[in-house]
């Protein structure tokens, strides 16, 4: 996102096309009864292995589980993300810094998601660009891992605001990077009083069922 | 960063701009015998905190430092690292997902930075959009924390090629962490084999010597 007046006027433009798309989107997953989750935190948050572990969790509950990956390069994420079985489509940006829901129609053509109970799109780790750019998702699910420190919903407040769920990740780290958990809560609630925060492990498995048990409600 | 067309043809435009004003805030930087030095990584890496106990550590030894904090909100970063003695001057973006040139020209207004050996610029919390602005930097020093794990070179890879110094910060939680030090250092030099690289811990003052040995080199 640039405060450049030239790029606003053109943005604001673009956002529009977007919206539009998105909202396109949004219809048709409804009507398809798939939940879609956004997710997004920085790089190294630990979104890759969480959806790993939820979606080999959905999976052993009998549901169907497709993902969308978005990476700057490289198709590490979507290769991990495979290894539990949900069928999943690399989108490389290509030095672009978000996925918009052009992006996310393109990576659908080559996923079976109509079969699908729920669809996570994994953006790019960017707690800035992503924000603004609705993809057609059911719900928004920022990442925040302890060792980053209890400030990032002040800091990155349109982020937080814009999301549904906020999962503090990294759980077992608490301790030794001193995360002072009432803080970071205070900071989200302050950003976003309706915001569901579920604190999670994917290395420990703790808060993956709570975790489940949110994404598919309705 | 966005590759939708039509916001590429004006970003072109907008970079060779801004390349201009770099060009003659280096030029400005060079005859002040002024070390300025981008500091650019993914939120929560410890930017904030690395550069406080570097900036003392400068002070104890003579020196004059300032520094350039850039944010989307708050002035926390520009509060924390004020504490170490350095001249501090923060900017608040509201939104965009970098310092610009023109930015960092407004903020040494403000700054006694004739008088400064070593000017700080901290950059907003991004791998993508400001590796492409230039802000006259006599060295960009990327971070990237042990707890964001090994393959953050691989995917931000422009970041990475762009800078001189690699900082691995946070080494303390390295093996809380499982980072995988020789693979992450094989990463960073598969995409820039010229880098310079130092592990640090603020927290534990482990590395602070070695960087600013780094720092003040020619």
């Amino acid at each position: 996102m640039s405060n450049n007046p030239k790029i606003m006027t053109i943005r604001t433009g673009i956002l529009e096309e977007n919206d539009r798309r998105a909202q396109i989107l949004r219809r048709n997953f409804a009507k398809n009864k798939t939940t879609v989750i956004n997710v997004v935190s920085s790089p190294g948050s630990g979104k890759t292995e969480l959806l790993t572990v939820v979606s080999r969790e959905l999976i052993t509950k009998g549901l169907h589980v497709c993902a969308i990956v978005g990476d700057l390069s490289t198709d590490h994420d979507a290769k991990r993300l495979a290894s539990s079985g949900a069928h999943t489509y690399q989108i490389n940006t290509h030095g672009a810094c978000h996925l918009d829901a052009r992006m996310v129609k393109q990576g659908l053509k080559t996923l079976p998601w109509r079969d699908a109970d729920i669809l996570f799109i994994e953006n790019v780790g960017n707690l800035v660009c992503p924000a603004s750019y609705d993809l057609g998702e059911t719900k928004r699910m920022v990442l925040m891992a302890v060792t980053e420190g209890e400030d990032k919903p002040l800091k990155y407040p349109t982020m937080f605001h814009s999301a549904d769920i906020c999962v503090i990740s990294k759980i077992d780290l608490a301790s030794v990077a001193e995360f002072d958990e009432q803080k970071a809560i205070q900071n989200i609630y302050d950003v976003n009083p309706d915001i569901l925060i579920v604190k999670t492990s994917a290395k420990k498995r703790i808060g993956i069922e709570e975790l489940v048990t949110n994404l598919l409600a309705k």
